[in-house]
């Protein structure tokens, strides 16, 4: 059985899977268990836009039974999608599940409400305050299931990435996240910024219980549960970016480390220029495409934010030939990068600047994740470093495009290696 | 004033346009228009799954008051989405706009109903026959879209493409179309096969109407109005995939000859067995991604058309690495086109190995288009070509990714010059 919700303490995904299995709970359980830690923690969190898990769970596929959040971009069938903007403040319901959900509803995973983004997927935040610490903001855009999910409100929620939308939040709130490559599942009912740019993305409390979900999404066979070869990894300081604070490179440094000793190659990355090359021509897409996807938006620009009509008056302004040559530019990169990390299985680097700043008026800064959301790579955010305060920082390790399989494998032995279980 | 409608001819888009812009006609007579040469032959073409234009149009944008047939796999609010499967026989209305619905409202077209799609835009037909003879397909998936711009029904239709969806019904109908960049806007509310492959595409009478089109979607300058100078192009002949008829072979050359004197360059296409090399990959990417998209529908199988199932069931069991060994395969391929494409404006040759093949029970092949959709490239059709027996063969053109501007002043060149007026 189960135990009733403990506060603040990421649910297990794979506790909850084997609970499951062995019948020593049921869909049933886990929905109540869910209700009850929103309602426990939900009025200091506000991660939520609706909660409202259906009564007769279905128990089918091989998460059957495990409720799921959804980032309120996505639609869910029932759910109205209203996007963080009073735009869709009355929007009617969705009356079918966006592709994605579809997906990981086959997979047995059952949406139990819409959780908070900011305002389009873009910064102006929504209500979420950080479980770790209230003070903080959660990152954003995927603001609210990053803060379900570090609140044990689920085991698993969704949320996508354009900039670092899932990857931040995941380090701020200290949990994991993996973001899929560019293209791998429809976006269709997912409403989106920047389609060359925008992911999926999916959180856990561990990178474990990702390689499980990710075994049941796919039927790939589950990366968490063998134990695959110490990792060859590229270290990447972000140095050139000058936005690293001393906190996470000591994080990161200290990973590395105990990473090198567990066993795994762990070597200089020789392109840290080319990344920061990556990172200005991924603003120049973003703003450039979202000034096409949310035209309708920035028509009424005194309804939406000064940040977002920024951007988009930004993009309206740009040449096509920037952003061609930006598109290019991100082309030729990504080969190079795809050559230079041939022999590798991830470079492993920060996965934000810091911890989560204090306030709730801004995101944090996404800058860390732009050149890889760029060049359309998966990406695994592995929890459990934290500064001297506390507060949790997040390592990502981004992997080959397509390969989310190694690339989990490659995570789930970091993050042993990092709580010396390896 | 604009006439009566005129059965299968197909409506000028540039000529309404004037119309609107000078007062010469009204947005209402627009649409009673659209009724007439819908209610004249309809009963014959069978294109529409639901007509029903709003009773007062709005007049704003630069195409205010342009009716705009809708492909029945992308979202409208008011209609349901039923992508040509009784598994959505039943589907409610959409309550919003697809992205790619809401980007041609706000350039003033105004979606006047739903076009029939084949099963989930793959190969099983609808009931749509081909306007210029009955007894043959209109091509496929985007089969209404089509055959209602070649009936004069609407001077505008949205198609999309995986294989070759747009560009052989084009060929077929004989009208013209553009397929766009592959993510260049978001398919947030359009159905999918492929996420890597599906693009939006639209269809008009000719290419300086799609050219006006663009512009008022784009913002971008007419490129129909002015007078490009002639092109360099790439003579594609697709000889080593052995599909192409004689008929359509004499047409590619007299076409070839005609732009050549009318002052285009045209050079012989050096990498003829690179594109059947993406040809293949194609047919893996789509197979393994589609599997992975229709899963819900693969899992009720005898709801399914026996063709989408046994696509389905083949990218099931397809493994990984053959995928990924497509994707990237197709990656170099796309960086030698590129290459050696850089100083032509296109590549030209057939959209389709023939004329619409008799017959309703299939909807022709694609293999002409699959390799441009595996790379993401934009293409133009141009219409105006036709066999011995007058029906219409299509020429297609080739552009450079993100360039559909570009492309489209090539493609009005030939269009004027295929037909006597350069």
């Amino acid at each position: 059985m189960t135990g009733p919700a403990t506060p603040r303490e990421p649910w297990s995904l794979r506790e909850l899977h084997r609970d499951l299995r062995d019948g020593r709970t049921t869909p049933a359980d886990a929905l109540a268990r869910s209700r009850a830690a929103v309602s426990d923690t939900e009025p200091e969190v506000r991660a939520w836009v609706a909660h409202a898990p259906e009564s007769e769970p279905r128990d089918t596929g091989p998460l059957g039974g495990v409720p799921l959040g959804v980032k309120d971009i996505i639609d869910v069938a029932g759910f109205p999608t209203k996007c963080g903007t009073s735009l869709r403040e009355d929007a009617a319901p969705a009356n079918r599940d966006a592709a994605i959900v579809t997906s990981w509803r086959r997979a047995g995973a059952i949406p139990v409400g819409k959780t908070v983004t900011t305002e389009f997927a873009y910064f102006s935040p929504g209500p979420t305050r950080n479980p770790r610490d209230p003070g903080r903001t959660p990152g954003g855009s995927s603001s609210g299931s990053a803060a379900a999910v570090a609140s044990g409100h689920v085991p698993l929620a969704l949320g996508t990435q354009t900039a670092g939308s899932v990857t931040r939040p995941a380090s701020f709130c200290g949990v994991a996240s993996l973001v899929m490559t560019h293209d791998r599942i429809a976006m269709d009912g997912t409403a989106g910024l920047s389609p060359s740019l925008d992911s999926h993305g999916v959180y856990a409390a561990g990178v474990t219980d990702l390689a499980l979900a990710w075994s049941a999404f796919t039927g790939e066979v589950d990366a968490g549960a063998t134990a695959p070869r110490p990792p060859r990894l590229l270290l990447w300081t972000a140095k050139p970016l000058g936005v690293v604070e001393d906190g996470m490179r000591e994080a990161i440094d200290g990973t590395a480390r105990r990473l090198a000793e567990a066993g795994a190659v762990v070597d200089a990355f020789p392109e840290e220029d080319l990344v920061a090359e990556a990172v200005a021509a991924q603003k120049v897409v973003m703003a450039y495409e979202a000034a096409r996807e949310r035209a309708a938006e920035l028509a009424v620009a005194s309804c939406i934010s000064e940040q977002l009509a920024t951007l988009l008056r930004s993009g309206d302004a740009m040449p096509d030939t920037e952003y061609d040559a930006a598109r290019d530019r991100l082309a030729e990169i990504g080969a190079a990068l795809t050559r230079l990390s041939e022999s590798y299985d991830a470079i492993v680097g920060p996965a934000a600047p810091g911890p989560a700043p204090m306030g709730l008026s801004a995101t944090g800064d996404p800058v860390l994740s732009r050149p890889w959301q760029a060049l359309g790579l998966p990406v695994v955010t592995v929890p459990g470093a934290a500064d001297a305060a506390g507060l949790p920082l997040g390592v990502q390790l981004v992997g080959r495009a397509r390969d989310e399989q190694s690339l989990l494998a490659a995570g789930c032995w970091a993050e042993r290696a990092v709580s010396g279980q390896v």
